[in-house]
């Protein structure tokens, strides 16, 4: 197998997404569940159609719940480390869709201690991660949750309903197993060992709350599907369903690396980003076109290589024959890179001034979404 | 040194209390500590005269602190997993007598989680130790304590305030220091190892609540020292003043092991003892006389082996005379063992008459002393 390591606390090498599929024992997601989720979901979505959606753990007994009247809720977060980013849309995005054509319940929750114990960085205080969780929940309520059936947690407010919990699956969870599945050593700290227990918790949060077994589907990136690997076994020994997952690949860097960092602020677009900074990082953004402008009318380009064109696929044009135009003028050189680099600055940027205009008109109503002990 | 091992898990093999002292790195508590203590005071407290309070940490810190108007607040607990016995009267008592002479607020922190984490027997659920923390609490406070300045904290229900305060002790502690502190292995489980971060936070948290540095006092049987000795450390990084704190001995067992064990029912007695069977359990006990009243009378036996003396040396005898006059009736064999068991089980049954009672009276008022997130 390819050299590479994806957890959620470190993903490096050569992603290779059939390895990926292989070593965590999930399944592809298939033509088959594909054509399933379209008919009962009315339409399909085009993250599934291109697989930026590409695996997932137990979706056909998910869709056989479902079609029984079993419907599931929605579970997926984010934790703060910086400003949200172009890549943390995807499973938000996703999960919005779901919540709209299964009518589901959604649990976003936001662990304002993740990134404060994982990592070393000393202006990474609590309380600087406190607020980044409150911008990220105002960023994703602007995605268009609806209020009435979503909720929004934070591990400092919520951390009495979460905390009694988590040791129950903490109970099972041991340092051998932890230490294997995220790569930890005896250097951890302990705040980290314990930390996936919390993560488990919104998995069959709902379950407590309404004393009855709901089942539950998470769509996550990739690197978060360690946490559920462990919790997953745990959740059967306290006598709740598995949860049903669908995993998301990472969305490439304007570098042309198979993972942005949120970490490099030229490899991404945050959110916050300005019209001027998003047409410069655009600008200098890896294309799979040729060196000049010449060769690449005559040899034409790759736009698996493009990150321009990547950016179209994960996120901005939702629209299968207006993305293979795009495809087919980079790659028959028809589309030279300033107008394409150009088109998709305008398009990011008009996608953000409208996402930051709902932002403010939400801003006074996030507490519609928050849940708190 | 002797071979023993005390932690909080584990106490086993031959208890030298010297070596503690030098194992651990603690001061003895030697006389010119104790008249520090009464002068203060005003009066002595026969558990720190007899030296059941034999070492201590920072204790002239904390009294010079005091003496300049910089007054301390108390901290102690207990850790549910059966019902209250006499070995935990020697914590309670003492810190409501430090409350009373001090004038001093008192945390008392009672886990409801550590038990059912760091033990096997699946009968003791969350729900069970819940409901054994409730009556410990009210056990507790039937000891007299001050409502106006006495909070009473569980896990389950402080979490919010807790957990927040406890990752930024966990950012310190790595699975290496606590593997070697507490003997913990690879399968241990995580919520073991978190623990600790927990249990450290109520001797600081008077300090984030006033915004100001407090110093803190532990009252705490020995074993509980690993905690501290991680979190004093890591308290200094935070900010905080390190906690000062007071080593009691371990109540010896019925049966004249160094240590009581909780969990065999007949070495000790129990808070809800009947009558009937703190007789019964008392007439078992070990002492320290002859084998026949014959020869009792004749050699004289040994106050220090003798289970019932040393429940009157830990509890059940303040006064120093009469103490002594026991001892010397067990020395000299004018104290025959019918009548110095029937004795000590009369004191007892009187003491549990009167904390019963009260008990009862209180039962309504808990929540007077209850706080909640």
């Amino acid at each position: 197998m390819p050299d590479f390591s994806v957890t959620p606390y470190d993903v490096e090498g050569q992603i290779d997404y059939d390895a990926i599929v292989q070593r965590f024992g999930i399944k592809p997601l298939d033509d088959e569940l594909e054509q399933r989720i379209k008919k009962i979901a009315g339409e399909s979505h085009f993250m599934i159609r291109r697989r930026i959606y590409f695996a997932q753990r137990d979706m056909n007994w998910l869709l056989d719940q479902y079609e029984k009247g079993n419907k599931f809720y929605l579970y997926t977060g984010i934790a703060p480390s910086g400003r949200m980013t172009m890549a943390h849309l995807i499973p938000f995005l996703l999960t919005k869709w779901l919540q709209d054509k299964f009518d589901a319940e959604v649990y976003i929750y936001i662990p304002d201690e993740e990134k404060f114990l994982a990592k070393r960085d000393p202006t990474l205080t609590l309380d600087k991660v406190h607020s980044l969780a409150y911008e990220d929940a105002l960023d994703i309520v602007s995605l268009g949750y609806n209020p009435k059936k979503t909720k929004i947690f934070l591990s400092t407010e919520y951390a009495k309903t979460l905390y009694k919990q988590a040791v129950r699956v903490a109970k099972h969870i041991t340092f051998s197993m932890v230490k294997d599945a995220f790569g930890f050593t005896n250097e951890t700290n302990v705040g980290t060992l314990f930390y996936t227990s919390l993560q488990s918790v919104p998995a069959f949060l709902r379950s407590v709350e309404e004393n009855k077994n709901v089942p539950c589907l998470i769509p996550l990136g990739v690197d978060q599907d360690v946490h559920f690997r462990i919790a997953r076994d745990v959740m059967v020994k306290l006598g709740y369903y598995k949860p049903s997952i669908i995993h998301a690949k990472f969305l490439p860097g304007l570098d042309g690396r198979p993972k942005m960092s949120s970490s490099d602020p030229n490899n991404t677009i945050y959110l916050n980003d300005s019209p001027e900074i998003v047409k410069n990082k655009i600008n200098k953004a890896i294309t799979g076109q040729q060196s000049t402008a010449e060769l690449q009318k005559k040899l034409g380009g790759n736009p698996d290589r493009c990150a321009v064109c990547q950016y179209y696929r994960y996120i901005f044009e939702p629209d299968d024959e207006k993305l293979a135009k795009i495809f087919e003028g980079e790659r028959k050189g028809t589309l030279l890179a300033g107008e394409h680099k150009r088109d998709l600055a305008e398009r990011i940027n008009a996608f953000l001034k409208e996402h930051n205009k709902r932002k403010e008109e939400l801003r006074q109503h996030l507490d519609d979404f928050m849940v708190r002990d």
